[in-house]
């Protein structure tokens, strides 16, 4: 049984916080930021790899940072999720998502199934329907073909798919895997479920629910909205819907949808991007096979989180770099840049997952801690943010460590050459020009146009953005976190601060309010 | 003269932390609450309203920041502004985009010319183009109608003009005000322009160029996909083609263009969503007279800002409270929630606005200085956030100011009615629930299920995002920033931060890098 204690009682972290501090601007200078470009560089898998040359650590903070993963026994804790342990202790669940794409440990079996041949069971029922939709054995009512998916849902069912389907895209179209256009309604405000209903064919669309308790009211809302529009246009709704949900939900078994496909409580939102609430849209937009090629590089970069040396395991390796910025080096807020178009939403994925994940204040037990937790995540695609807030990353008061991503070649593979280099040259030679700049700045006489460098980032450097290494991009995340929250002490996998507004929301339309929120509701005409 | 001096030379500033903080589960609570909402409230143009009753103020903070606000003479600064002084000391240009849309001072003369005349000028020659283009006097090579515009652009010439078209297409949409649809191709990336370029009838759209200097890399690349579609597609490239530029730039004077309408030095990129940055491809969208209504809730929020009583300039006081949350209350970022599908991207606007302009480490002479400047600003619409990264907002370890907006009415009205409320109710009873949430909390025997409450929000009400509520809002965060800069007596219109990325990327491109520029570079395949 792993230990689970507080960040603050373990001897190692004590130790880490005496450990010099590295020079950024020193290290990186020279034959010796050469070196260490070629060291500080760790695989993933599908050929990715994690450089963290331009992080602030260097050989004895390394040392201290795996003396800390080992004291707080981060490997015997991923294998203990792993095998099946309560470790969302909030909610009394196991937390399985790594389970949906591989298996790691013994059979893990709850509610007297076969976690893995469940959710195995299920990607290959979604995969079917996926089939036929796409052969056009299952078709609207006059037979004609699908040709638009809508996934409906909020949240872990909106931001991760959203992201995945945006990511792989341009690849799809590019590989002969585009089978379908997806779209996607979360918003509770009337406006996105009008302007996305607005803009398909609904006659040729299916609409996927996705709500695991089947209550989330967004989501039921705006499946009116969709039921209304089919019904206007002279449609059955119920064969234009299907449903992603849990099997004790309300939308299991009910006849308004042609088919329901299961997830369980043991699958947090944020972490449902490889079972059914991803599956069912990327299998559809995609082809089953793309979905697979997706779970197996997100399987391949869980095994590779199983590594018990730091340094050969880049989620832990990450989490643990991250730990000591915000802990030691007292950094709050840390920057998603990728360079590549298709992760243009990844940002907005991560920033779910990490900050749903670890914004806690209470440890495992419930107890109050007393020391920082996840940091703000924020990002935008560069050279977009290159052209925008990257003044204040380089010039401003706070240090903000940074997370590149960039590919060697685009994903459509349509380019131009201009001034003797192409503009996939042009993306990668601002991502290195970028980290560098960060990293060493530039004396100026001039202080305006000094850069004092000592900024941290790293980069996870690929081929492409296919399936495989989404996967595996989407998994070093996923776990990244899961170490996090496993050196904090805190559970990652419940969101209770997500529980108050959801209260006082249904009192304002109850009109149950007095105070300022019976003022506010006021202001707001409600 | 206005006097600039260092926030911490102010004595006002000394005073200001001298002040008792504000508890803001106590005063939020009860009938006190319900006064403050009433009371903190400061009337914006175009129906919108400032409430600051959720933020830690009090009448005393409040004071404090009055004074401060009058020692750092922020009334006279923005006058100085208005009237053609040399605010932009890095490049000692002056700061004209309000004059874009109003006159607050005496005529500005520049380079020989009355500069709002100028303006004014060119918002007509534009007007003139849209209508010819949607009345088919101005068509493609067969005579057929444009039906699209597709901006080409990075930075400022893509994020304000981008999150503006966003904000009014649906409300256009309702009001018969649609004329073009919009796209938008910025990032370096082949496969934005590639992407959009295959989502576009190229022989129906019209394309426009923005860069100020007409050398903008990143901008010329992606022009070059855009005139090889257009040859691949057998037409004139320059028939299709405008340019957005400064009079002196390559571009004005090019056979490549059907026209040419001209910006000046004097408009920062971030700033140029009222010049004919915005202006072409707004007026070619929904037609001048949209981008007139824009303008003129711009000017009005202008002139609300030349208020002296900080109480009633809700620019000058939204900036202040800003001040003290970062420089007092030690806060490093801030959240943008805007409760309206329609401004989706509005936060990364805002993102461009505020940390380019303020993310600054010296003042205005180039001296460094010895406080924090510009937060870091994130955001994503609610209700999406709520699904998301709320979690830690509410129970991160770290507070985190937030800044609502919310409109009683959604744009294309058309609603549901699910379990007693509609859509917009829903989304109206959120917005005030999450701020009495935030500033109340709620406690809880369960430390998990504990709120501590005191999170800071303000929030902006509107009845509805129309052209010129959206002015109004743009015109307002500009201001906010640019009084902040005063304080913190620092330049908020350059950006020599974005410099050493450039000069690096060059080097790549030239294979002129040794060291770890040249090992990153390797890496990524160049």
């Amino acid at each position: 049984m792993a230990n689970w204690k507080n960040l603050d009682t373990l001897n190692s972290y004590n130790e880490l916080k005496g450990v010099a501090h590295v020079n950024l601007v020193d290290v990186m200078t020279g034959e010796n930021g050469a070196k260490r470009v070629k060291n500080y560089s760790v695989p993933m898998a599908a050929g990715l790899s994690y450089n963290y040359a331009a992080k602030e650590v260097d050989d004895n903070v390394l040392e201290a940072l795996s003396k800390l993963a080992k004291e707080a026994e981060l490997s015997e804790k991923y294998e203990a999720l792993l095998s099946g342990e309560v470790i969302n202790t909030g909610e009394k669940r196991m937390v399985l998502h790594q389970l949906t794409r591989g298996q790691l440990a013994a059979d893990v079996i709850a509610d007297g199934v076969n976690k893995r041949e469940f959710y195995v069971k299920e990607q290959k029922r979604i995969a079917d329907f996926a089939n036929k939709v796409h052969s056009g054995e299952i078709a609207n009512a006059k037979g004609e073909k699908f040709t638009t998916v809508v996934q409906i849902g909020i949240g872990g069912s909106d931001l991760g798919p959203r992201a995945m389907y945006l990511a792989l895209e341009n690849w799809a179209k590019r590989t002969g895997n585009f089978k379908m256009e997806a779209k996607f309604i979360s918003n509770v405000d009337p406006d996105d479920a009008s302007a996305v209903l607005n803009s398909v064919d609904v006659a040729h669309s299916i609409f996927i629910l996705v709500s695991k308790s089947g209550t989330t009211l967004e989501t039921l809302t705006n499946e009116s909205f969709v039921t209304d529009a089919l019904r206007k246009a002279g449609l059955d709704a119920s064969k234009h819907m299907i449903a992603v949900t849990s099997e004790t939900s309300p939308l299991a078994k009910s006849d308004n949808y042609l088919e329901a496909f299961f997830m369980d409580d043991y699958i947090g939102g944020r972490y449902s991007s490889t079972s059914g609430v991803g599956g069912a849209v990327l299998s559809l937009a995609f082809g089953p096979d793309v979905f697979a090629q997706f779970l197996d590089g997100a399987a391949e970069e869980d095994k590779l989180a199983t590594e018990k040396d730091m340094l050969k395991n880049p989620a832990m390796l990450d989490a643990m770099i991250g730990v000591y910025e915000r802990n030691v080096l007292g950094y709050d807020s840390t920057a998603v840049l990728p360079y590549s178009q298709g992760l243009s939403r990844f940002p907005a994925h991560l920033q779910q997952l990490d900050m749903e994940s670890n914004g806690k204040s209470v440890n495992r037990f419930g107890e109050p801690i007393n020391y920082v937790t996840g940091p703000v995540i924020f990002g935008e695609p560069g050279t977009n943010g290159q052209h925008s807030f990257y003044q204040l990353l380089h010039q401003g008061t706070d240090i903000i460590p940074l997370q590149f991503i960039g590919f060697k070649n685009s994903q459509l593979q349509n380019d131009v050459n201009i001034q003797d280099s192409t503009s996939q040259q042009k993306l990668c030679a601002n991502v290195a020009a970028q980290i560098v700049a960060f990293a060493c700045g530039k004396k100026d006489e001039n202080a305006n146009k000094n850069f004092k460098g000592g900024r941290p980032s790293s980069i996870i450097i690929g081929d492409e953005l296919n399936p495989k290494s989404l996967g595996a991009l989407l998994a070093h995340f996923e776990n990244k976190v899961m170490f996090q929250g496993f050196v904090w002490n805190i559970n990652s996998f419940d969101q209770e601060g997500v529980q108050l507004g959801k209260v006082l929301a249904k009192k304002v339309l109850a009109h149950e309010t007095d105070g300022a929120l019976a003022e506010y509701s006021k202001l707001l005409g409600i």
